[in-house]
């Protein structure tokens, strides 16, 4: 393992790079924008797809699979969408490649062109209601509940490893439906899920609200959002779920014949979270001396470490840890054994810090006499000497105490950094000495929207779908507003 | 459900077509040569890909990710590589559209020209190694031993579902070891869990062998695959794994130290199987009512259907069926009660049975009063009248015995369907009469198999493994042969 990393107060984008380097989790590769999952972080990213992948399941979706290609021209179909898709996008304008007639390579053939130019998709709604209109005819074939796990791209010029790719992986459901109440519904139901899935599985708890009409999705009427607040006091949109209306069926056209045989547009959602999460998970709950998972992500839960000298000791802790290991796997907890000769305890200890292992036990000459082993938190950093035989009943109690500790400390730390603000400059006050989450009213225009932006670097996260009526006056504009909505810098 | 399928003997072709369609397993898109994989399809894909990760994974491999670009001059850098697979690719040339001045839609922007054109991964070994470089220094950094599941795209003029598309999904091992002996050994440990896979789960036999110099995989030193023989009597190349020596490690520069300090070039392997394997499923066991599926990768193993007059009596069979339901899923089968009101018990029949639902259930008033059902078997067709009290039974060692019989009948019709030849012209009547396996002499030169080709159509398919050594001459020039080959016309 490397060595420490930058610390958090001093600079925290330099700590997440080089946390997500030392953690072994990502790199950039040679083409730009475009990052290498390396197999740890792949590995939590597969235990994350694996749980939302069973939720979408048990509400009734499907996966399937649509072209990685969009011709161009779909794009231009749906107006807004184009404008907010078409532009940054990887072109497929050639189908060959030739050998280079001065030996040097190859080069595009030019009599590959290709008739109409292929973008790389950047999300799938397009292709995917040109195929809904040939399989929606009746009532009867709705709704149509699909997901799917893909790559998409869309070209970036900064990129940050997890935060903004262009290249990235991430899964989007695309819904039919015959009536907008069942629309909104699953738009909601979709978000309720995500919402779900970062507060019990990434211990991560999230606002959840509405976008304003300036940063909904290309293509949507609404667009649902859960927002989460890093430890910088900077806001993450981690997942968004869009009721899309009937602006795709109608670019689409795509119609079904009701109950009374009328012919009527479809209904339709779209909703998305990605491996942006996994800069989510990070920036949540990492400290200085790295990654700090939650158990429930965790591809490893247990790092078993002998502390020895020789191999006779070896020998005589592995017998003890391998029985360990076997009695802790009985209990579905994801172990491994480090055996490995040619590292110290040391080095190991430092590793599995940097790589977020929620527990490390370690097994010494003397634990071996006493029937003992040393338990460490990843979390709180505490160690304490149990007898081996309570080592499942300890390590089953611990990862659910790790599991809530870290939801709390993350609540108490959203909480903590949520202020409200009456004026701009109290806004821009909060925002620049200490950041989160800041409350505060709004007169409904795009035209403040923009100034505060302009002025504060923050922008409206979200309209709280629980937020509380409270009259008061617009921090720009001072025209009145009915509610506060939360303003954030974000990434 | 549709009507019926071409019959397989009077156009075989036609019959796997409207299959795939029928069954709901996949389609053409408006994109040439991409395919859309349907719900139902997607989710035998999606079993396949949980038992093949199972194995990888059991098998010591972890998964990563990497890009889905590949700059051009890299596949330049291995010399048969880039004949092999420079040709025929998706390039991406611009990186941006604009709006078209005439307002008719958006343009490829020509200010947007990317320095070195992309290409869309055909395989990644390029990719891959360019990283591996950074990733070996020493003896300690290996194995390597990683896997990816991905889309890759080689652009096909004439496609096929499943069979050949332009954009297909599959999973590429890419494993770098110290030695040479190793990674051989890898190789052939990776043939065997291909090998294990089609025969255990897609209860398909296969042969085990490696390609000739001519049928190579583009980089490799050694092709190692399995090959399955189709109901028409065409073989198909189910998987390959690659022994790529030291190829790849020299065109990328990826050296190590060894444990004396002396460096050295890194040794290769790769290996792959696709959803190719779904048309291989589809064309070795169904039939002309429809797919058939091995019951380790149906989506459903047992499907329920009420035969009953009126919402009373249907009430009175989904209370049974439930209990029926519930019984059935604690003990693992996926169970489905199909109490569509819209459509009728016949119609029903006929769509598990085109789906190739392993087992059918049917309960009636009868069978409430005698506490019975109906269990009918997909693969043989066979009906009996059962007690409800023993359907969770019957139905496991059903199913077992449905994954057998499968197997059985597979591999009696490949044995029927290998056949010798000693002469070119007996080679040729056995490929046009009968098809099939044929088992030949070949004097081991690249000119002989191509004449082999031209006269017969037929391809090696592959030196098996465990071929006996027996002498004889090559079919085409006579010449001595220490044993015979397979060749087979193939997809």
């Amino acid at each position: 393992m490397a060595k420490g990393l930058k610390k958090r107060e001093e600079d925290f984008s330099s700590w997440y790079n080089e946390l997500v380097s030392k953690a072994d989790l990502a790199e950039h590769s040679d083409v730009r924008g475009c990052m290498i999952i390396k197999p740890y972080g792949f590995a939590i990213w597969e235990n994350m797809k694996a749980e939302l992948d069973r939720m979408f399941k048990e509400t009734g979706h499907q996966n399937a699979y649509f072209p990685l290609f969009i011709p161009k021209s779909y794009l231009s179909k749906e107006a807004d969408h184009v404008e907010g898709f078409a532009k940054e996008c990887a072109v497929v304008t050639h189908y060959r490649l030739k050998n280079a007639e001065d030996g040097s390579g190859v080069v595009v053939d030019p009599e590959a062109k290709l008739e109409e130019e292929l973008v790389v998709r950047p999300t799938s709604e397009t292709i995917i209601w040109n195929s809904y209109k040939n399989w929606i005819q009746s009532y009867r074939d709705l709704p149509i509940l699909i997901n799917q796990w893909a790559n998409v791209v869309r070209w970036e010029m900064r990129t940050r490893l997890f935060l903004r790719t262009a290249e990235f992986l991430w899964q989007e459901g695309h819904t039919a439906h015959a009536t907008k109440q069942e629309a909104v519904e699953e738009t909601e139901k979709m978000l309720d899920v995500y919402a779900d899935f970062a507060e019990n599985f990434m211990a991560m708890p999230v606002l959840k609200g509405v976008k304003t009409e300036n940063e909904r999705f290309a293509g949507a009427l609404e667009t649902y959002c859960i927002e989460a607040l890093m430890q910088d006091g900077k806001a993450l949109q981690a997942g968004t779920s869009h009721f899309l209306g009937q602006n795709f069926a109608k670019a689409f056209d795509v119609t079904f014949a009701d109950s009374n045989g009328k012919s009527q547009h479809v209904w339709a959602t779209s909703w998305g979270v990605s491996t942006r999460l996994m800069g989510a998970l990070i920036m949540t709950h990492s400290d200085d001396l790295g990654l700090v998972l939650p158990p429930k992500l965790a591809p490893i839960h247990v790092a078993i470490v002998p502390i020895y000298k020789g191999s006779e000791q070896l020998a005589q802790i592995s017998k003890v840890a391998n029985l360990l290991v076997d009695r802790l796997q009985k209990r579905n907890i994801k172990v491994k054994f480090d055996n490995d000769d040619k590292r110290k305890p040391g080095w190991k200890f430092a590793e599995y810090e940097m790589k977020g292992v929620p527990l490390r036990v370690a097994i010494g000459p003397r634990d071996l006499e006493n029937g003992t082993v040393e338990v460490a938190r990843r979390d709180t950093l505490e160690k304490k000497s149990i007898n081996q035989d309570d080592l499942e009943e300890t390590v089953v109690s611990l990862l659910e105490e790790i599991q809530s500790n870290l939801y709390d400390k993350a609540a108490l730390f959203s909480k903590e950094n949520t202020s409200e603000a009456d004026s701009i400059e109290e806004l821009q006050n909060i925002l620049d000495q200490k950041g989160g989450f800041v409350l505060a009213h709004w007169d409904g225009t795009k035209d403040s929207e923009l100034k505060i932006k302009e002025k504060t670097k923050a922008t409206i996260r979200c309209i709280l779908l629980n937020a509380k009526q409270e009259s008061g006056k617009c921090v720009y504009s001072g025209k009145p507003s009915a509610k506060r909505v939360v303003f954030a810098r974000a990434y």
